[in-house]
């Protein structure tokens, strides 16, 4: 299995091209897309959501992740191997949070091109050398031959620290999702469970208290703060936009609990 | 076969996390997106595009349908099997429809869970519940092991009655495609046939004349009133909008036929 | 492999119904989407989408494409191979560019039923006619069983035609993708090499000098023309929106190269 998670839209034909690309070399491969809404160029976001998606997948799937500013300059592309999944992309923060996992990593900087496409362009790597690599590595090609190893530590990272003080933990927004619920980096066990149902959570204009389990916890049209799916803290309203209401945007907005 | 309907859109890795959970329990199912783009929360629009759509697809093809605004909370989630098809989803109008078929029908409230993901959320049961039963129903589990029998009367409708009186009917908009063809309730056996070429149909601010056969009736840019793919009355405008002429969106507003 | 592209969307059922209606013919057939936002009724966007796409896909694919405003009328559907690929569709244009294909190209006018669904609607013969014999031509029917021979010079096309002067080139636009990226329909060929690096390219309100490489080959922010991932020229903007800065929506508007 092969996942996708690009910021290319579904309009415009890349994705599919990519998987044509995929097929010709691994006709059985089963594609799915995870999403290709990344905001243009916002690896943060694209990280995030991998992070919070691989767990519903089987071992052994390999996640391409096309969020490339860089495309044509001197950036790394890495495949990576790491608990079980694997992954390929730029070396460009989108791969950053596997430094936190505990798992056996081993990774490699994708030069062989004989594992690429004939004619490779300067504007769309995700196409000509991302997807034949990864059908390669599915099709059983070993992670050593498509480059020389990387270190864990030269992968490159973004920051993704909260700022904590005894009361009060800052993180972000890191995702905003169809229903407008805004997903943050704060997860639940950072805070003290005694004070879960009272404290006070902040992003942009809307106050939310306590920690709450379902979105029909609230009336409707009430904000309220919840456990996501994903595991960490989000600001939702049942049956309503939280991020409209919040007045905020993708740019990752600070997203603070206080007790 | 599995067909999955959800306002989730494509964007946020939710469908993609239900797709990796069927495949790791159903490693071969072919998985088809109906749509993703239900208006939040909408059931009724769910019910009737799940209900126009089914018709093109296989015996025995498995529909997944998560619009699901009380996840979490005491709602159903039902197993459905009924003229030759198979349903899974939360008991809230998705699939009250089936009442009408005329068809066998056997239903089971999903209750196993040895049957779900281990770690059950409270905000996705797409994901943890409905996407693992419906892979383990597609391997040959049978219904019956998901949980104890439900009746028809058990499943819950909303109003698709027809308000009609000697020379009007009145149904509702079901649905605004891309086009912005405004698809009705409204069955054009309904009417009497004699009247059907000088009937007026109306929704929002326009008025059509007439039942006509295909787009190209009418002179570009004029609304028409036809039979669409579905079988039943649409209002479109060659080469244009019909529901920015109307001045409607998707709350499903009247549409009227009167002759 | 069958690829869709179509201008119906993907919220409204309608892909997911033509692949319902594939896979009931072809259980096994891959079925990858090209795009489904065509903008509406727009044959050349579809064209040129298709044409820049189709290398990437393996040979003997079959690309079903369905943007059809004259659906029930006179107008052919056909059924074409040419260069190792294979294409069905209304003959509206979609195809015209498989004129330039110096390649072996034959054709014939979709006409025999017995490859269509059972109850044919006026206003979807991408589900009911182009979708099944797609499948069933997948499945080994051979072509000439559709219906009778049709010539290339019968197959319709559109004005792709530049405008050339000494110092000057107009072209069109004829895609603008997520990213704001102006596709033009200009081949850096036509181009004496001398003086690319000192071309003005022009569009809407902008103007680029020279023809890039890479996307980061300009400043964040600032406008540049290079080689796009199809071959052919295109304005961008490094982390930016070329087309909102140009001023320029979805209408083909005219795209000029001078020296």
């Amino acid at each position: 299995m092969i996942t996708l998670t690009t910021d290319f839209g579904l309009d415009d034909g890349y994705v599919a091209q990519m998987k044509g690309v995929i097929h010709e070399i691994a006709p059985h491969a089963k594609v799915i897309d995870l999403t290709h809404s990344v905001p243009p160029q916002d690896m943060e976001w694209a990280a995030w959501l991998l992070h919070d998606s691989i767990e519903a997948f089987p071992d052994d799937a390999i996640h391409v992740v096309v969020v490339d500013p860089g495309v044509g300059t001197a950036r790394d592309i890495v495949a990576i191997e790491s608990g079980g999944q694997r992954f390929v992309g730029p070396n460009n923060g989108l791969f950053g949070f596997l430094a936190e996992w505990e798992q056996d990593f081993r990774a490699v900087k994708v030069k062989q091109p004989k594992f690429w496409r004939d004619a490779v362009t300067a504007t769309f790597h995700g196409r000509d050398i991302m997807a034949p690599v990864a059908a390669h590595w599915l099709q059983g090609v070993a992670l050593a031959e498509f480059g020389p190893e990387s270190g864990l530590h030269e992968i490159v990272d973004f920051d993704r620290r909260l700022m904590e003080n005894e009361k009060r933990i800052e993180g972000r927004v890191v995702r905003i999702d169809r229903f407008g619920n805004l997903v943050s980096s704060i997860h639940p066990d950072t805070i003290p469970q005694e004070v879960l149902p009272n404290v006070q959570v902040i992003c942009g204009d809307v106050i939310a208290n306590g920690v709450h389990t379902c979105y029909a916890d609230a009336a409707r049209g009430e904000i309220l703060c919840l456990v996501g799916s994903c595991g960490r803290l989000e600001l939702a309203i049942n049956c309503g936009n939280a991020a409209e209401a919040a007045g905020v945007t993708s740019h990752h907005p600070a997203f603070i609990v206080q007790w």
